[in-house]
């Protein structure tokens, strides 16, 4: 059962277990390796349900979370962010205990590297397809042989592969769109792959995006991916079409405080520092926090489109309705949002509540 | 020494001890209470600086909060946030051993505590003088009265006056406009209280942002001040003029993990978990997420108004600089930037490094 008294998250573990099996078995059916993302849930205990479905090796975004998760016993983990080097001390001795992957973005990095690991370490390359945050252009192969060259030179580099997070799926304008980017992507890859396919054969091609990997049947050229979102989803996966309401298994529960029936508004508990400052914008709404949801027959229902978070300052949510819903709602009351990004709000939430009350802890509990 | 390899959140005491004594000047000068909003630093050891200075009350945002200032020895809290009923009996536990002023927002919750509280607990009447967040309508004088009558019903609930978050200077396009703003609120409160007088004779005022605590300097009808904020400053307060560039007692130091010269842009370790997605935006710039500033004889610089952050990932953060900067950085650098709204930031990074090295612990901690 249900206790809450303050802004709580609270997670549906059915659904949970719902989506981690549905990539699993998508991964599956096309012969292609998951490694999943912890970053969005952050938790040993929910890492655990990933085992069930034959889980092996996880994607992480820090160095902490790559020692949290080898702490609860993964040994093949992949930091996919452009590596810090400031860290390659202690990314060394966590790479004596475990198979631990790093991410090369720019040649700068890659002579670093080359200068300095002492421990063997998997090096995968990151490669921009487009969406212009880190990696090297998918196009500059002058770059691309030179980084190889140079790890080439230190043995304990093992080149792995190439590796791109598709992050433009995220300004698409629905699921036909992300098809278009996905399979445009995959076909650059498995191009690129086969370019270097005689001097590294055994490098793999690694995606990442949850709006790519939820609407792909068909992963072709690609031999591994590692979405995060997915396990939870939320509003912005909703708003893209990545996934249905039945499979967002997160929703923030948080008490009324105060009730405005003549502006239409309602003031929860629960604010920037629960739900982080995320949002999306719909025509006629202009920005949007979080989306009501009624707890129904045991599970969360679709958003209702008349009632959704339109401002959030520290702790407070200012709650707009269309025009006589507001009085619905009393002081006490206990209400539910979809959340716009789950990876931020669980990540300031620090701990989950799932459906039968149980608490389920994460690295910033 | 600073030590960093990851992003950090750097702390000036000297600057925050010169804040907490000019704001403590100036109310004493204007001979009102001082009871500064705990929210922003939530550190014990930061909050022990402010008695340095004289202060004896404090203000906080969540019951959570109280609690924790409670165990390190405050004894006189006001909740500036529309009561929770949820935590009531959590309250009364608390308002048992300190003394406890809570926040009345509307009538719903007047007739709640006047039927539930059996401990002494000092109320607050929120009001609202046109930021329409929660409160009563500050022109709304039968809803005033109503409230009054039903606190009035139970003896254990003690009539402390009327407290107003004047949210709107935020909106304000310069000092000059934070100043005509606060002295129309301080006017209206000062009527408000005048029309209540008779009958509730010790009845205070309470105001609290801070872009007009740190604007104004006479406040004439008004009894207590409650900022926050001003403890660090931050780039909106800059942008608003409610402080100068010297007064900004926070920084968040980011290493450099990618350098991308031909398009102007630098990617840090620092993203939404680390500096909160708020932003404010500047023309020729849209949005922008932190400003880069220098570390130079022991003090922090003024924003260079060339580089900042254009974009914030869960983890990464994109620098973005005029032509020809981005050049000038290397991988492992490490950089430092002004955040957006010192609260969150503060809020997810739970704790502090002095600019001597110390680590400073908060309830995040």
């Amino acid at each position: 059962m249900l206790s809450i008294i303050r802004p709580t998250l609270i997670l549906d573990e059915e659904r949970v277990r719902e989506n981690i099996e549905r990539m699993a078995r998508k991964a599956k059916h096309n012969a292609i390796g998951f490694r999943p993302h912890f970053k969005t849930h952050q938790s040993a205990e929910i890492g655990g349900w990933f085992r069930d479905y034959g889980v092996k090796k996880i994607t992480v975004s820090s160095f902490q979370m790559a020692c949290y998760f080898a702490e609860s016993g993964w040994d093949d983990i992949t930091i996919a962010f452009p590596v810090n080097v400031c860290e390659l001390d202690q990314m060394q001795n966590l790479a004596s205990t475990v198979h631990l992957n790093l991410l090369v973005s720019s040649s700068e990095t890659a002579d670093i590297l080359a200068r300095d690991i002492k421990t063997d370490i998997g090096i995968f390359i990151e490669i921009d397809t487009g969406y212009k945050r880190s990696g090297i252009d998918i196009n500059d192969m002058a770059s691309l042989e030179k980084i190889l060259v140079r790890l080439g030179k230190n043995k304990h580099l093992h080149f792995e592969g190439f590796l791109t997070h598709t992050g433009q799926t995220y300004l698409a304008a629905g699921p036909d769109q992300i098809r278009s980017i996905s399979t445009e992507t995959f076909a650059q890859l498995a191009k690129l792959k086969e370019y270097f396919h005689s001097a590294y054969p055994h490098a793999i091609v690694s995606v990442g995006d949850t709006p790519g990997c939820s609407v792909m049947d068909n992963f072709t050229g690609i031999d591994e991916i590692r979405p995060g979102n997915f396990v939870f989803y939320d509003l912005m996966q909703l708003q893209l079409g990545a996934c249905r309401p039945e499979e967002v298994a997160v929703a923030m529960a948080c008490p009324v405080v105060a009730v405005y029936p003549e502006r239409n508004e309602i003031i929860i508990y629960g604010g920037a520092i629960h739900f982080s400052k995320e949002y999306i914008t719909l025509p006629g709404k202009g920005s949007i926090f979080g989306m009501l949801v009624y707890f129904r027959n045991g599970k969360f229902s679709e958003p209702d489109p008349d009632i959704w978070i339109s401002k959030l300052s520290q702790e407070h949510g200012t709650v707009k309705t269309v025009p006589h819903q507001a009085a619905h709602f009393s002081v006490g009351d206990i209400l539910f949002f979809i959340p716009v990004h789950s990876c931020l709000t669980a990540h300031l939430m620090r701990d989950y509540q799932t459906l039968s009350g149980e608490i389920i802890q994460t690295m910033n509990s």
